[in-house]
């Protein structure tokens, strides 16, 4: 652990917040609302946590400009547009380095000769680069990595150790993987035959844009033909299931445990939360958000909201949720007309 | 890429099916009805798709019988017994070949000594093959995959880089696996002690027969004794879970990031669909159909169809879909009989 | 295999089980009761298990008590406390070893000098040990593992082949991890910027206390500050995410395929079945237990269950799953008060 002393008025002079307090306090770390110590600073981005700001402990807690009038007692407060993005800056002053992956390649990695290296790249211990593979300048490739065949990878991306990418797939540059990603295994297609089930060949490969992130032991299959394809800006969690031939529109976010189906085409933006569903061969408009655990099974247009399996919009949503509620209310109305009717009858 | 040509009459010849046009129409690549270009063939296997054909460019389209009547424009279409399977034959014309994994042993590979090779295996780089292990003829081994103690692999079989096999499991012949899968870890068995959670020994094996195909990241557990058991011909996708002493039947398939817990059985043709569950302990009968998401908990006869979770039949997975307008409509209805009702009072 | 014989009356000794029938009765391996032959032992620990037992051809079954006093017929019975249990023990008898991992460091290994290994450690061939890692005694590190830097693990832990451990993670004693899992690849958090996804920097480590085990390719993500945290003697399943500042309570149980979205914290003996969810930033209970397949949107209090997504009490899932045949019930009453009304006007 780094020992490192900060001033709170350094650090709303960092992030550019206003100070309320005392700017000569001193945090010597970084920790949560709930578990920072006097001599740490927190930060609280929504109104609906300010319990937890009144009994945090921690003595500099950055807010949000809703929470900027509240007593600091014997805190400091530091009032920032975006008391979020401002403590990823806070937590940079405090972090451990990460690794430093040594430039050239290590004696222990399996290189073809016809492979091209890029100037700057890290090989690592027992990676493998199959022939026809280029790896642009600056790019990392970790350790027990596997580079197939004609494999072409950008600039200043880094493959974290033990990620495979079969023949032919193209990454782009600053594209970020994490360990046990597997980008271009066959696409899963089978017909029935008359001596069992036939492989449907998979001939094409798997395309990443620029500035992709990929979470761990995410799988991206290879198209039948052509390209599934993850365009730039695209982040994807870990555990996700990109079929073939299937094309993510830029900025779009893959929560971890969801999976597309084979064709299915998303556009810009579009949020798939933890653990939900897409079908194949339909359309995602931009921008559409997809609740956890639901399955998308038709094409939705720009901007829609769904939830639920079969996924629906909100009103269709709450409808059905509400129905318990609602068919208590009925069976009384019910019940009331009942006995209304009765007593109509006995007079 | 390569650069191949060939004629509109020559695919006709191969695919065996009936042109309409102009036999010696040129392409030179495959693409979809969507993205196709004039010097492109594309398919078209259900007539749902007929207005995506009238707006194609593809100069050339394999269509299904129902679509044989459409104007060819200025198009030449072939008309095929099934056009999805004709394409396949087409999509291979302009394939770049798949890798060549060279015969031999890469001298970063290790093997024990006790190890026993068929002739004509790959034991690709960095490969761990430990003692006992015997790998059939012409299987292919990928790069940095570990193949346990004692384990059988037979002929013809491929596995791609990373795949990791432990010990006593068996794999037929001509089985393909993807990078990532696990074989023969343990399954997942603790019962509550007096100083907590006591693992349940896992000492049986996997057992995966000839012909299966298992995607990417998939895990299939050892057996607490006996085996897990994938018979022949089974067709698996991408991150499923397969529980220890499963059994598989021939044929069937699993779509997806399913999961299957311990003991459960299912016949032969079973489709399990994407991200469904299979509870513990229950039987599926011979071409069980699951639909995507669902979870069934209770045993199925053969030629079920499974919706929802828990897991119903068609009737009542309707029934319980429908039940939002339903109950719209029994509410009027409500509303109608109690105005009735008043009226009748106030007479 | 092994061949390997023993006497009903042996078993019985060693389980602690009171026999009825033959304690000559010579078994040479287990089965199930479905599969299991005359020459071997089975149990049966659930009295609703009593037909198959009738059925079995068992020579030996471990049963409970409740089914003490059937017909033996020509089997032996042992009679246990916890046939479950006892049958553990009875295959361990029969069971082949596993594999032995031979003590000191491969040749093929890759060790960074500055790594220091406790006494009697394993490290598999192509196994890749980094800068000021620290591995205790009589760990295994299995092939092809990755171990990051500064990354410390206590003793008699034991890493399967091809597990990736990145930099700073901190693994206890006797932790058992299956091949393929991730530990410490960066949490999922990208917040919106001027050009794009901006990563939230992920600076924290993963922590697992002892006695956990985790199932094959499982990811566990580093905490954005902090740390990612599995405490003592928690299970947790294969294919699993738990994203970043996750706390899990000791002993809690995490069944395949199960997701925990960020910061959320989970008690004591929290049991997540197959497929759950649960969402970030809530807090579960000690015991909660959550039914399989469902996502978990708001905090537990201790001891609750939760079914459904949203998930709710067993109350309120009946209320919900029961509503289909008590809508057909309505709607019968609602149509018999028509009538009723219609002979009313009538008269």
């Amino acid at each position: 652990m780094n020992q490192i002393s900060i001033t709170a008025g350094k650090i709303a002079e960092l992030v550019k917040g206003q100070l309320i307090g005392d700017p000569e306090r001193v945090v010597t770390g970084v920790a949560s609302l709930k578990d920072a110590a006097p001599e740490q600073v927190s930060f609280v981005s929504n109104k609906k946590y300010q319990k937890q700001l009144l009994e945090s402990r921690a003595g500099v807690v950055l807010v949000c400009r809703d929470l900027a009038d509240e007593p600091a007692d014997d805190r400091t407060l530091i009032v920032c547009e975006n008391a979020d993005y401002a403590f990823s800056q806070v937590i940079m002053i405090f972090a451990d380095k990460s690794p430093v992956w040594k430039e050239g390649v290590h004696p222990s990695a399996v290189v073809d000769e016809s492979a091209k290296l890029g100037a700057g790249v890290s090989i690592g211990a027992n990676a493998v680069i199959e022939a026809g593979a280029e790896i642009g300048d600056g790019t990392v490739i970790g350790a027990g990595c596997y580079i197939g065949h004609d494999v072409k990878i950008g600039c200043g991306s880094l493959l974290y150790p033990n990620v495979t990418v079969m023949y032919r797939c193209r990454i782009g540059s600053k594209v970020v993987i994490h360990p046990g990603v597997v980008i271009g295994g066959d696409g899963f297609g089978f017909v029935p035959g008359p001596k069992g089930l036939v492989k449907v060949p998979q001939t094409g490969i798997v395309q990443i844009d620029d500035d992709v992130e990929i979470g761990a032991n995410t799988t991206i299959d290879r198209a039948r033909f052509g390209k599934t394809w993850i365009k730039s800006n695209v982040k994807v969690d870990n555990l996700v299931m990109i079929a073939h031939n299937v094309v993510i529109g830029e900025s779009s976010i893959l929560v971890a445990q969801c999976g597309i189906a084979g064709s299915a085409e998303l556009g810009r933006g579009v949020i798939l939360a933890a653990k939900s569903g897409v079908n194949g061969h339909i359309t995602l408009g931009d921008g559409v958000q997809v609740a956890g655990t639901s399955g998308v099974v038709k094409s939705l247009p720009a901007g829609a909201i769904a939830l639920g399996t079969p996924a629906e919009s909100q009103r269709e949503f709450m409808a059905r949720y509400t129905l318990p509620s609602r068919f208590e209310k009925l069976t009384a109305k019910v019940e009331a007309l009942k006995k209304e009717l009765e007593e109509l009858k006995n007079k």
